[in-house]
């Protein structure tokens, strides 16, 4: 015998644009990018089982359902329209008691009054799971951060087994592509001034940290937001270790004082991590 | 106070080809083409707190350990790998408790003994948790499969709210990329064997199932692998709705029976579902 | 002063699947799977000078007429669509003298009378530009087809200059993904019979030719195809040269005897060419 | 009979970082993130019809090179680093009468001494081509520079045949990812300077255009370069319209009044142009 032991089921990536018109302080527009993803679970075994919709609220009205939130939210945090879209799900559909809604938001900068340049520095995200039973969960973050330091950064006292090659190093460059995740203790949070100082620090803890492998540098980064930002209990560091190999120039008879490197794509070191503060709440489902 | 909740690392993305010169039956080549990502954790906490490196096995030594493991494996398959690898690096090193090893296998057709092109129709997937407490976990997959239904296929009787503006329908494209992972029982069994078995059942329950909706048909092909395998006791499965939609030709006094479609990117539904056995022994750290 | 020197403007990658009901030889479904480009020039430098829109065809109506001719023509080659819309535009729209058609076919392969599974294996392009005077040319092709010799290959004998340390070595792995475009003398041919002569002696060239560079490679198949197909006078090739480098295992005491490889993504050799036949017609706009 | 047309090898996508250690005005690190890739030819027909190596430098002699003269020059702007290249690799190869060398620079920003975050803003590129006989161009450019006008674009007046639905609109969203290319009327200018001003009137041109179409927009854009930089004397540009679509919420009695829209991957209008002074010199090899 077998069964139906978990589902979820949503529209994935709905990307919509959401402008404001006059509402910038100087009388111009603001924007908001955003790539939103929900999925609802509950009791909708029939569907999988046989085929029966009636408990289905389908991916097409989820989707509309986006747009039409993000008009009537307005210029609002990630944070908000996710929170407003899950809560929505689970109380307006019986069958439905768990939503979990992901949003990736694009930055754009000004450059005139309606005139927009988007900014590849990084991307904002924020995941709301809204549990009838267990609650909701709010976890803001931020990707595509690249970062490095061109020194104070060693790899050394690494054990050696017989497999090991690499040599020990005491100036080496460190670069990094920030996947960052924070969870807020609650669902009501200061969620811009959050994300200000969780960039803030993220990037000042990397800069500072004199590292002695990755590993220290994440521990560091994560302690920092947990410090500067009393409404996150949680951070979660997944920072690939994107490799640049000092070029061997002496076949040319020319120096290279670390001066020249190659940037490797792959393979590539991942480095994860999960900083917790101790009087932190329950997680629940909201790494799920 | 904070602390390090969790931690793992590794190296990502090592891509190894091994070749077996005159394996083959018919005297030529054998190939094995594997993207392999290693990830070890245990007690290397005092290396995120304060960049003590002395229980860290480097993720340098990780690569060179898939490199060296597979000369001395020769042609397996990839859980024989991933299996060897896991066992490898928490017999081998003391601080650590705990590896995952994910393989994935690109395949290859022979158009000569020493001559192959690529297949795109799939890849193939493995990935072993091996853990000093909790044991070890295989967990078998394919992945990049797309398949269509041309007709069979409707989607109606859901529930209608306020954002719901789909219509019913009776006929319809269905369409997806099958993302297929399933739990076996144990750590030995007839690896190619049971993915065999399961690819062909997977795809014949999409082809046979008049579907009422793709959690319907996803629910079909889960049950399908586990009647199929008894090996396997959980199968999970992610599978994207790859609309296509209907182009109305209308406005050109053109019919379409049912003939032309666009075929969209984004956004697309995505149907997630677990099928277990009842006697499923429990998944320990297979998921993660 | 300056001046318009040039445009294009069309419609890129309309995605259209086109499916024949009941039209295979059992009774079952075909399948069309295109993505489609549109590129119109001509005599609308008052849009791009002054905004003046009205000789110019909108990219949307290009989109709408991908999918009306579509089904139109039914199951067709994708040379047979190109050419058709390629002359709707220039035929229908006065100022529009030239207009270029790019078709991507992906291919699919029957596992049921109404059931498909995509065969990554390769894809078929075809590129028309019709010209209201310069005429009409074909380009047929193939991409995507990745391609190994596991022996067979060396590569010695080349110039050592200061910046030279890449040993010789007469016993390599040869590894590419091929992309080959093969002009057509005239715009009426057997164009899936061309295409699969074609496919056939590229991958059986670059089996057979025991190669001493991937340009000799490339050579023997682009005479290959204007050896078996008179309908096409010329063939250019691009190869990468995706590197697959011998791990050197004698750390570990272990043999590397040509059996286990590291496979690069970057940077990869890029080997081009042309072989034309020395009676080839004018190419005219084809390769633009 | 059949001959070998055309030809070109070399090597793509060399990734080199360049850090230029306490060469900051502030005593802090300069870097240079290049991807480069390399393209030689001339008479090496032996190679291709034959086999025979003696006249080919090997793409990985090629790759050494960019790395050597990375050093050698240091912090030199892309165009000096390209240009660089290409004489080195005709004047010291008898054979080779033609290189071309294509760099794309990467941009990193500040936040410390050491310290560095990439910035996505858009990517600067370099084009050299240096033939033995129709000497040398050079060809600068912008990429992955998306734009967006929230306004004042209209697209009307445009013909309507039997394919057109398209309505009429003179309030529209405008976005583009912007790849301009322009062309220098010598080897020898200031290229920051020409970069720094060529980005900033295209910026400036894209929002001050009250915009009839992307046609018009374009050749605003190109004229605005050739406008503010003598040095340059002919600009393409390749403009895709990133469609975003206004969401019909009426049937959820909800305004819409420009406010949210859908923003589409594919198809997309592709608009491209060359805008060329009257007095610019011929561009030879320049576009190859």
């Amino acid at each position: 015998m077998v069964r139906l032991a978990g589902n979820q089921y949503g529209k994935a990536e709905v990307h919509v644009v959401r402008i404001g018109r006059g509402e910038a302080f100087d009388g111009g527009d603001l924007i908001r990018d955003w790539t939103v993803s929900t999925s609802l679970s509950g009791d909708v075994s029939a569907c999988y089982e046989s085929g029966d919709n009636s408990n289905v609220l389908s991916t097409d009205t989820q989707k509309n359902t986006v747009f039409a939130l993000a008009q009537q939210l307005g210029d609002v945090e990630p944070e908000v329209l996710a929170l407003a879209l899950a809560s929505h799900f689970v109380s307006t559909q019986q069958p439905i008691t768990r939503a979990r809604v992901a949003v990736q938001q694009h930055e754009w900068t000004h450059f005139g009054p309606h005139s927009f340049a988007r900014s590849g520095r990084h991307t904002r995200t924020a995941v709301i799971v809204h549990d009838a039973e267990a609650g909701t969960t709010v976890v803001g973050g931020v990707g595509d951060l690249v970062l490095m330091n061109t020194t104070d950064s060693e790899f050394s006292g690494f054990p050696r087994d017989k497999y090991t090659t690499l040599a020990e190093t005491n100036d080496r460059v460190l670069a990094t592509a920030v996947d960052a995740r924070w969870r807020f203790r609650g669902s009501d949070a200061d969620w811009s001034g959050a994300f200000a100082v969780a960039l803030d620090v993220l990037m000042g803890a990397f800069r500072d940290t004199y590292s002695y492998s990755l590993q220290q540098t994440l521990y560091a980064m994560g302690t920092a937001v947990l410090g500067a930002v009393p409404d996150i209990c949680e951070v979660r560091l997944a920072l690939p270790n994107k490799h640049h190999f000092l070029v061997d120039l002496s076949p040319f008879d020319q120096p290279n004082d670390n001066e020249v490197f190659y940037a490797a794509d792959r393979p590539y070191g991942l480095i994860e991590g999960e900083v917790l503060a101790d009087d932190a709440p329950d997680a629940g489902l909201a790494w799920t």
